[in-house]
């Protein structure tokens, strides 16, 4: 009798993942949903003003506090809550202590927007 | 001296808003980004096979434990862990125990994808 053999699919381990990130502020991308990427960073102090014209972009929190800040305000995302930040909306995020998330937007958008500069990270790079 | 009053925006609870949930099978959207959205949905049992020809599906799981089954084998998703459903891949999403689970899609992705009938849930319901 002929049987098939049956696939086991590996799920992507967030933790784990997490735990080869190397460098703060630099995003790996770790699953494609489309044209969209899920990416996952570690990071700790402040970051710079920016927005991002084009797009919302989605954060989720998995270890830590992260403080995003608006112009007219600030929002405070804790292990397993996440935000969205609309597009075009100016925000800087901020670490007190290390913070690790992972963050949900389209394939190509870049870690400082439309302000550019040396915080700027390499782009779709996989972990 | 004029001062602004600063706005405290509120994140989003994934175990708070999973709380809220009453039936099995019925996923809720709790933030949109772009034209995707996040659902929660709480499930057990089995669930029908189907496929959605126009988009990839990405499941996070946030407690117990979740069985895809695809026709060639299958994928154990366990909470902190996420998968991507590549577009029109036939799949069966089968829980042991209860499931609570967040799922990214498009706006307008049905649950039941192109199979339909009487398991498909009332879409675009937010929580």
């Amino acid at each position: 009798m002929q049987t098939e053999k049956q696939k086991t699919y590996t799920p992507i381990n967030l933790a784990q993942k997490s735990a080869l990130l190397t460098e703060h502020w630099q995003p790996r991308v770790i699953a494609e949903l489309n044209d969209y990427q899920f990416k996952i960073a570690k990071i700790i102090g402040d970051f710079i003003w920016h927005d991002h014209p084009e797009t919302d972009e989605a954060f989720i929190v998995l270890e830590g506090e992260l403080r995003i800040d608006f112009r007219d305000g600030s929002v405070l995302i804790k292990p397993g809550e996440m935000f969205v930040v609309p597009r075009g909306v100016e925000h800087k995020p901020f670490a007190a202590a290390e913070v690790r998330m992972m963050m949900i937007e389209p394939r190509g958008t870049v870690n400082t927007g439309e302000a550019g500069g040396e915080r700027t990270a390499q782009n779709d790079v996989w972990i």
